[in-house]
């Protein structure tokens, strides 16, 4: 028979098995994560109709978006999280209660041109509180708190949340006279860090018309160490700046109580997060040892989620985690953690007898007890099937022969060590859990 | 603003917040059962090149599958979890371990003519073994296992398993010298149930030639009480069918070991699962109370998995469960526990004081102790604070107002009771915990 040669396309991601246990490992962590502030959980078709993913439209997304037609129906895969978000807030919005907390963590597609990092599938993981006509500010003050609990629930510890507030960011311009440059100044101060103060200096005088005296102001505030302290001076001239920083220090404010501690926070006043969509506080995170990665954790506040699907006012505030690329970040680094059991099983069972009642019964009770049993029945010599366990990291074999039966009892060998005990068998089972337990606890990533 | 109509395409299932929760649950502890079993969790992508998914080619699937060209790439969508297997098996074949045993919970696609109970996107729950040139029995004997033990998780407990082996099918209808009508009469027996034997009689003798004493001799064998019993006389006639009633054998014996209790398991020699595929043991479920229902996990052994992308020879055994449809009957029929707490939050924290320090921080503790707990802080009457919690079923409030702050203490309130405590924060936590723990005992289905 002619063969189809096998093949998984370009940007898309298919993991070996033990690292699709440490994907799924992140993915439940963040679940949990997600649930202890009270998000629940939510799964929209990766399928809708084209005309409602591109009713915004425009630029990128037109490009990259996956779109075909099924009969006479014009469909397309959904590109983000927050287009679904939209939809599904004003097709049911007389059914849900509002603030309306959900996180999704999901697959989305972009036909990107392929390159190192880039994939065309792609798990996202957000969360968006979306207010009926209004949201508090305690809302975006607590974004930092979940960002902060799940990275360190996942095991990262060397990371930043930088903070701020885009009434800052566009009161300021109105203050400074830069209404008009607003877009061009924004883009230029983000990369301040990229290629430093003078030639942000440089760009933004020469090119973007703006006072030296101006960019001076920009650039000693942009860089101050106290950004709070900095922005004091400015207060009193423009209302939609006063908002801001009232917020930014609402935000800075509570950190403590939220439970980030003040290493890992700090408000930022370069950070502006894209143009035309947040309108209050914005949010990126930071790995301290990786800058070279950018944001693995951003978002911020927006005024009206599905504009282009109802009248609502639907303000809200989320953010998104790039699962997929921050796994091939993590792994890449070797910031997995590979101490972990990702096993298929907890115990490989032996059958040593013709008959194998006495091991699928053990199997059993194994798996009644919580533990994960595979029992291993091919046709091997028996060195082939201890190797079968150590090829996949199976921590331990349960050794059923003739003598075992008799006494009722099971031989279980510990893998990793070698040492094996000939045990009734809840005893075996007891002893397999508690050894599992002390292996367990730690979190998938780990620092080196 | 001229806005698009939300919408969610026809075939699609979109499920409010409650719903999710419990059709999540579900999915957890399928994950959670399968992995008792020593099953690998696998993720393959939706998009695969359209060759690779259409290698087997042919019927059906070429009509109902989505698609599509990107650039110059002739992609399509999985509309299964087999033909995924087969790729990764024979592309990933010298870095897996054999047997492989994996699990996928993922969605697939196929663009069916819309119809109540039919789904263009839904899930798949498959199990499948996959064996290196053989596959030992036990393999088979222990689906039927798996299949009890998460249905039961699930708390499902009127359900059969029905087991039979093509071996012994084709090895009779060989004896009966019925080769050349195999097919013919498979789809007739397979209508036994629905039409009757002495349609089914009328059918074999006057439209495919069988003779008269061929069928009796078929449809008293079919009907009766002890199916292997009545198997036992055509021994030693035919190879496949003494092989095929082995393998039978050894299946139902082992049955009492794996923990599957006789009233669940049964040989029903009338189960053939399809003509070309399936190569010995057989699997189908039914609901009791439900058969109109038909199997709501079924499968079967193979005999060489990835023909069309390699010469390897991968036996194999597997099952799937069609998650949304089940989902969907199981809603529909009432039998989705609605005692089960699907609200996003255990507590709704409500601050009443300017500062929300006090109730940041308890919130804070509270998910520490890994309670889910949501702040409100949205400016409304008390009174729509409190028909928040209700419209979302949140089982608590905690009140933080002056008085309470000045004690250091917390007010507690069980909204199903009206009950309130007056508690330092960390006993106001554990009352919450140990009252969620008494009610997160029960299963996701319960029969009426």
């Amino acid at each position: 028979m002619a063969h189809i040669k096998p093949r998984t396309l370009s940007g898309f991601m298919e993991l070996l098995p033990p690292r699709q246990v440490q994907f799924d490992r992140m993915v439940e962590i963040l679940r949990k994560s997600y649930s202890l502030y009270g998000f629940t959980p939510l799964d929209t078709p990766a399928i809708e109709a084209a005309e409602v993913l591109l009713a915004k439209g425009g630029g990128e997304t037109e490009k990259q978006i996956y779109r075909f037609t099924k009969g006479d129906t014009d469909l397309a895969l959904r590109f983000d999280l927050t287009v679904p978000l939209a939809k599904y807030v004003a097709l049911h919005q007389n059914e849900l209660t509002f603030p309306f907390r959900r996180f999704q963590i999901s697959k989305v597609y972009r036909g990107e041109r392929a390159q190192k990092g880039r994939y065309r599938e792609f798990y996202q993981a957000d969360i968006d509180v979306i207010g009926d006509g209004a949201l508090d500010i305690t809302n975006e003050a607590e974004i930092p708190a979940i960002i902060y609990k799940t990275f360190t629930a996942l095991g990262l510890r060397r990371f930043k949340i930088r903070v701020n507030n885009r009434k800052v960011l566009n009161g300021l311009f109105a203050i400074l006279g830069l209404e008009n440059q607003a877009g061009d100044v924004m883009r230029t101060i983000d990369k301040l860090e990229k290629i430093g103060p003078e030639k942000v200096k440089a760009i933004l005088t020469d090119d973007f018309a703006v006072p030296a005296q101006a960019a001076d102001q920009l650039l000693s505030l942009l860089s101050a160490a106290d950004p709070m302290a900095a922005l004091e001076p400015f207060r009193g001239q423009n209302e939609l700046f006063d908002q801001g920083v009232a917020e930014l220090s609402t935000v800075a404010k509570y950190m403590s109580a939220f439970g980030v501690p003040e290493d890992h926070f700090m408000v930022d006043l370069t950070i502006a997060r894209g143009l035309d969509y947040y309108t209050g506080t914005v949010y990126e995170t930071v790995m301290l040892d990786h800058p070279e990665v950018g944001s693995i954790c951003s978002g911020g506040r927006y005024d009206n989620l599905a504009e282009y699907y109802t009248e609502k006012q639907l303000p809200g505030v989320g953010i998104s985690i790039g699962l997929t690329r921050l796994f091939s970040v993590l792994e890449a680094q070797g910031y997995l953690n590979d101490d972990l059991i990702t096993a298929p099983a907890d115990v490989l069972v032996l059958p040593m007898t013709e008959d194998l009642t006495a091991a699928i019964s053990f199997a059993t009770s194994l798996r009644e007890a919580g533990v994960r049993a595979q029992l291993y029945t091919e046709k091997k010599k028996f060195k082939q099937k201890l190797s079968y366990a150590d090829k996949l990291s199976i921590p331990f074999a349960a050794l059923l022969g003739e003598d075992e039966i008799a006494q009722g009892k099971v031989t279980v060998k510990d893998l990793s060590t070698g040492v094996q005990e000939t045990l009734p068998p809840a005893e075996a089972a007891a002893l397999v859990r508690s050894a599992l337990a002390a292996r367990a606890g730690g979190a998938p990533i780990r620092e080196p």
